[in-house]
């Protein structure tokens, strides 16, 4: 597998081969990425809720110095990572996009993913903000702003790792750490042109992460490319940050799903995706429209609203009772709406999730993968979610076909299709649960392919 | 490790040997069985609520077929195992030792439990008695009636495994397979003089087992000796049925927990458990009291009724209120009383479980098992639970100690630690979360040296 996705932007890969042959140090490429985040005409101040100037130059100094010594402990090392403001990091107070939790006292250790990327040598050069608690698609933020999508500054970036994106857009960073509840690393990634992956959910440990849902959150990066993704997540599970081998698209069997979230797609998605689908088989995929009864039966599973609210409620009631009037109150709104649930739906709704699994995945055994539109729509204008009931429904609409595979405990990618120079399209390659690795490299073979 | 518990007492191993000497038959072993169970003076019509009287003689016969031709698919092959009444079984309507469920449709495949235990070439006697949808640890079964314990048949046998319990003490089966959710396979086993053993949760299927607790539920064997227990969890783990070698008991470490569970013990458990652990400490083991702050935190946590009511409500909402009348009125109380639990209890229930779990993992790691009494009590005379109040408090004691290790997810055995013609009392061996065949040979271990 190579890295071959995004041509003209700066990948791991390509910024580790530059370190390793000397004609860039880390301290330059922080320095740079400093002065992007600066950049008075820039997005740096709505994209970090904190930079992390000082330690990020000391750092970048210590993997220069290790490097020449003969250390070099990942293709991370040296480079500049935003992770979401939600993870932990010691001695700080972890806000997580919100104000309500600034009287809470400063961790006392890294999240386990964040002691894994700096292990890996990686410069954690800022956290990056996010839709409030994470509890949102969109990516709007009250608190902080609102970083402006890097196809259109007036367009939503996407959420809840809406910094995340906005980090690597603008090179900020080499890669993003965002959490993805509903799809809220797919979707960034999507509306900014970047490539994504959220992985099975218990691949990568969620300690010292802000929860939204027990049940549903995952952690996973945003990149330029697939292969950078690759190397982060095994970062992140702990496992050798290694490329596959490529794999050949040919003979590779996908299934397009026949149900609910093949509708309503916006023409320029619906013609983005069915012009990726036709160039795919044209290498040699194999792409079958499949018809998928059971997951037209996930809406009315989740019509009381799912995991997500009432798993929050569970966590915040007692900060909101305390705080609730420092929350973004679209946040508070769609928390508090899940406090009647009784425990009895509950357990129903874990049963019936357990079982759809099941059925989907009689059905999807046979394919490489599932593929479909990451997102029905582009990236909207933030003034479209001015009206409360705008925003709720566009930002169901967003969320529905990633959020559809959080259900389903899948693990699934994202990576730009849109004709150059048009808005951010997304395909999303949805693999079985715990193929992690073959959905990545999978996700390669199409890159390749598409670019 | 060796077969060396209970001396006199029939065993898989020592049966599976007569078998390959020729000394006997799958068909003359299951006609003696058979016998026992036909005789009016004896227990089995309240032992058993079928018996595959037809089947179990073809399945002999073919067994015996089998072992000329030179196929002995395992230890089991051609004994005479039991089955709890909530097992599916292909054909046949799963009633959970209940009337409520006589208008359901027949089974339409095996439990892979019973389908594994089929390959192994076991032969199914029969389908044992139980606690009414397995929700008590006594025995009491109003519908099917009350097996009498083989040590003094006016006391109880102990539950929900009740007929499981006295099938193998009165050698109407080697082996019988019950599940435990409280304790509902030690129990029974301790108050019945047997060894049990209750598998960490997820280690065996519990398809086609009619649910008390998602979280809780686990399926075990009773039976004669530790190594009988370890052939059969093999089996229905699809594992190899083989055992460990012999695991010198010198130089194992153990804990007492000092806590709530080694409280109000009667003077004959204390007693039996204080000489076990003089008879241990005198053939090397290591055994220290061990204060355990963490596990007296759990009432508190369970006090709203733990995992158990509220998901066996989730399961019976619909059958209560169609068959209500039905049900041992005991049981429907309990379940009933769970009803009005929040959704936000119950996450903060599972949430609080993990932390305990956790908690009290940093405290174990450094021990090979923790010991304590099974049950504090021997067991009751079934005239002792007339009145409601008595069932509920001899339950809540009864179901104690063994309750506390379904809730923090570990693995446990039981063995007999009685003098010899007094009631049964049980050693409870506690092992790490998914340290099962650890905690067998450990178990097998200590079955030695108090033989």
């Amino acid at each position: 597998m190579a890295d071959t996705r995004a041509p003209g932007r700066p990948t791991v890969l390509g910024l580790a081969a530059e370190l390793a042959a000397g004609r860039t140090t880390s301290r330059a490429l922080v320095e740079a990425a400093l002065a992007r985040i600066a950049d008075l005409g820039g997005e740096g101040a709505r994209t970090f809720t904190k930079v992390y100037t000082a330690t990020a130059r000391a750092a970048a100094d210590g993997q220069d110095q290790l490097r020449a010594a003969g250390y070099v402990a990942s293709p991370l090392a040296g480079l500049p990572v935003s992770i979401k403001d939600l993870f932990d990091v010691a001695g700080e107070v972890t806000l997580a996009g919100s104000k309500a939790l600034d009287d809470q006292p400063p961790a006392t250790s890294d999240a386990p993913i964040v002691a894994r990327l700096r292990a890996a040598g990686a410069v954690l050069i800022g956290r990056t903000n996010m839709t409030e608690f994470a509890f949102s698609g969109i990516g709007i933020n009250p608190h902080y702003g609102t970083p402006g999508n890097p196809f259109d500054r007036s367009r939503v970036p996407g959420g809840s790792s809406s910094g995340a994106a906005v980090s690597v857009a603008d090179d900020n960073a080499i890669v993003a750490i965002g959490t993805d509840t509903g799809g809220s690393v797919r979707i960034p990634a999507a509306f900014c042109g970047l490539a994504g992956f959220k992985p099975t959910q218990p691949r990568i440990s969620r300690d010292g992460a802000t929860p939204l849902s027990t049940t549903l959150d995952s952690i996973g990066p945003l990149a330029n490319s697939i292969a950078c993704c690759v190397i982060t997540d095994a970062v992140m599970a702990g496992e050798a940050p290694e490329l596959p081998r490529p794999l050949p698209l040919s003979g590779l069997r996908f299934a397009v799903p026949q149900c609910y979230l093949m509708e309503d797609l916006a023409p320029e998605v619906a013609g983005a995706f069915a012009a990726a689908c036709t160039r795919l088989s044209a290498a040699g995929a194999r792409i079958t429209d499949t018809k998928f009864p059971e997951i037209d039966e996930m809406p009315a599973v989740n019509a009381a609203g799912g995991f997500a609210p009432i798993e929050a409620y569970a966590w915040h009631r007692e900060l909101m009772a305390r705080r609730g009037n420092d929350y973004d109150q679209r946040v508070r709104a769609r928390i508090e709406r899940a406090a009647p649930m009784s425990a009895v739906d509950y357990i129903k709704l874990i049963a019936a999730r357990a079982d759809l699994i099941r059925r989907v995945g009689l059905r999807t055994a046979e394919f490489d993968a599932l593929l479909l539109p990451t997102i029905a729509v582009t990236a909207p204008l933030i003034e479209a979610f001015t009206r409360d009931d705008d925003y709720r429904h566009l930002n169901a609409h967003i969320l529905r076909n990633t959020s559809a595979f959080n259900f389903l405990d899948r693990c699934a990618s994202t990576v730009p299709i849109q004709p150059t120079g048009t808005a951010p399209v997304g395909l999303m390659i949805v693999g079985e649960y715990a193929a992690d690795r073959h959905t990545l490299a999978v996700s390669a073979a199409i890159e390749r392919a598409l670019a």
